[in-house]
């Protein structure tokens, strides 16, 4: 039985192509890329084809990052033009030749000044809309265009800058309730840099109105790494009862009275409950990430007070396990609902490429 | 005449042993050695030769830290406690052959658990004589004791621990004008870890009340070597005016309305003022120097007026450039006068010692 549905699977790759090839005016075949949305980043390249409604018919994601290329720190340009052009013909040079002139567009630090070429940031506050309003292009070797999307800067005091998690913010609205459009969210990207982005929204209008950034998730692995806090850190498989106890314990550190010290100080109780033997080399490593990420709420929270702001959605987007961490601290710092967004990115590229016009048939 | 002088030194120095040499009750020779002091760290380790008066009649400076020896790492107790022995012939035996039965004392990391022998904490608050009445001792392959001085505990939420810098409190104090001794005193000790230590007198007595920890200097050298913030910055051999400025900018970062965001979220502001053309690479660094102290003062300032405290005196011990930064940052943050103190560690010893009861002659 196995078997015969093996057949018949077969059977039908073989059969399909002919049934089209007829004079009648051809739906659009189940398979046909209709965008090549690319997420091309610092350590990484993740290549999307996708289908009429936006759906990921295929997925490649490559080491090509724009500091991984090799020529990448020589300052040779015409070496990293070359790199370039071979990343993107690896992430998507057989797609082209088997659909010619299909959209191309691009998010990430590839729009950086260390990227493929630099894009001028738009500066926030910005409404939603704009941001697929003004791509820039760029023709490869090919005669290819490549769309490529815009960072945010905010120029505060404290200038702020994003490239990349502005598409995943577009990703995350597009999934949004439109029930509820009349508030306020809070949109947290954790990661290397996290990034907090506030929405005001008024009907169909959407203003990208503030951004912040913690370096918490480089911070952690800066002090695991090379300070005395990693010593006595050991890295478990998976995290224990006791490994959970000591994330929470460190996540309330930054509301108590102790917290006050701020981070550069507390961070050392890491070591401390170490040497007093209130946590292993596991309830240390737990401690600290629970620490950092304990901060970086009271802090947001503090902020969003002092502006006024009391967000009633708050939308989660990134690596699973990340995402929890966040969820779980952001629930004892009594933040609202907290909802974590799955394919931000794609959705956000494939919505980006329909406010530019590139998909005319779409 | 410049020769003139020269001939009349060498020929005291030649004469003096002579003089001495008579049937008269001899005064203690001005070189004889009175007190053999260690201070033992992590990554150094300095011995002095001290005179009658505590006067540093020589100084070695040798790369003896507890963590440099060749066993450090090994977990061979056997071949640890061999390179203990061999740095501490290394840094006084000669002394020790040339007149024997010269006390020693040593004080920090030493002491610790991966230190020569583990000398429990002593509990804060402490009446600081009671450091002095406390020491272990240890007695080396050639019977020698060595006097060891114990680190300081603060059993709190999140425990505090310091060894070494308890000398160098005891040194300040000994150091400090008696005309004062009401008042509550602030020691600042900068550095990889800087402490902040609160002295309160009634008196003669002196109370250890309370100390913070602030991972300041090992933050800094782990994000300007391990993180994004480094990528951009460039070693100055001197501090330019500009550079002076940019230490001043970020010093007053953790001030205003937009530090409220928390350090983990202001450092990212050095990478996006050198994209915004606003700092160079060496502007960078002083920058992120200057935030990171910006915030330490900041928060210490915090907890004092909170706790109602109001330090009439400040006074820091540490390497000088440091010194320098932090009185700066003290004084933009309206802390009141600031005093370096000079030789901490050496004058402490020696009051250790001679709480102790070592220095019988003395």
């Amino acid at each position: 039985m196995a078997a015969g549905i093996k057949y018949a699977t077969s059977l039908g790759t073989l059969i399909l192509p002919v049934i089209f090839k007829t004079n009648q005016p051809m739906p659009p075949a189940p398979h046909q890329t209709h965008l090549i949305a690319l997420d091309w980043g610092t350590s990484s390249l993740r290549a999307y084809r996708l289908g009429a409604h936006g759906q990921t018919l295929e997925l490649r994601a490559l080491p090509c990052g724009i500091m991984q290329l090799p020529a990448a720190a020589s300052g040779d340009k015409a070496a990293l033009e070359a790199d370039f052009e071979a990343a993107f013909e690896q992430a998507c040079g057989d797609w082209l030749r088997a659909e010619p002139g299909t959209p191309v567009i691009a998010a990430g630090m590839v729009g950086s000044r260390q990227g493929w070429l630099e894009v001028p940031y738009l500066e926030v506050p910005i409404a939603v809309d704009r941001i697929g309003g003004s791509l820039s292009v760029l023709r490869n070797r090919h005669g290819q265009l490549i769309h490529l999307v815009p960072g945010l800067i905010e120029n505060s005091m404290l200038p702020n800058v994003m490239r990349g998690e502005e598409t995943q913010v577009v990703g995350v609205l597009n999934a949004l309730n439109q029930d509820t459009a009349e508030t306020d969210v809070l949109i947290g990207l954790p990661g290397t840099h996290s990034k907090w982005v506030q929405i005001r929204r008024a009907g169909k209008q959407c203003q990208l109105a503030h951004f912040d950034t913690f370096m918490t998730g480089e911070v952690f692995a800066a002090l695991s790494t090379h300070t005395i806090l990693g010593r006595g850190m050991q890295a478990g498989d998976d995290v224990t009862e006791a490994g959970q106890h000591a994330f929470e314990r460190g996540a309330l550190v930054a509301r108590s009275a102790a917290g006050q010290a701020g981070v550069l100080s507390t961070i050392f109780s890491t070591r401390t409950l170490g040497l007093t033997g209130v946590l292993d080399g596991a309830g240390q490593r737990e401690y600290l990430s629970g620490l950092l990420i304990g901060h970086e709420i009271a802090a947001l929270q503090a902020m969003l007070r002092e502006q006024g702001r009391q967000p009633s959605q708050v939308m989660l987007v990134g690596e699973a396990g990340l995402c929890a961490r966040y969820t779980q601290v952001l629930r004892a710092y009594d933040f609202g609902a907290v909802e974590v967004v799955a394919e931000a990115t794609e959705r956000g590229l494939w919505q980006l490429a329909l406010t530019a016009g590139l998909l005319k048939h779409a």
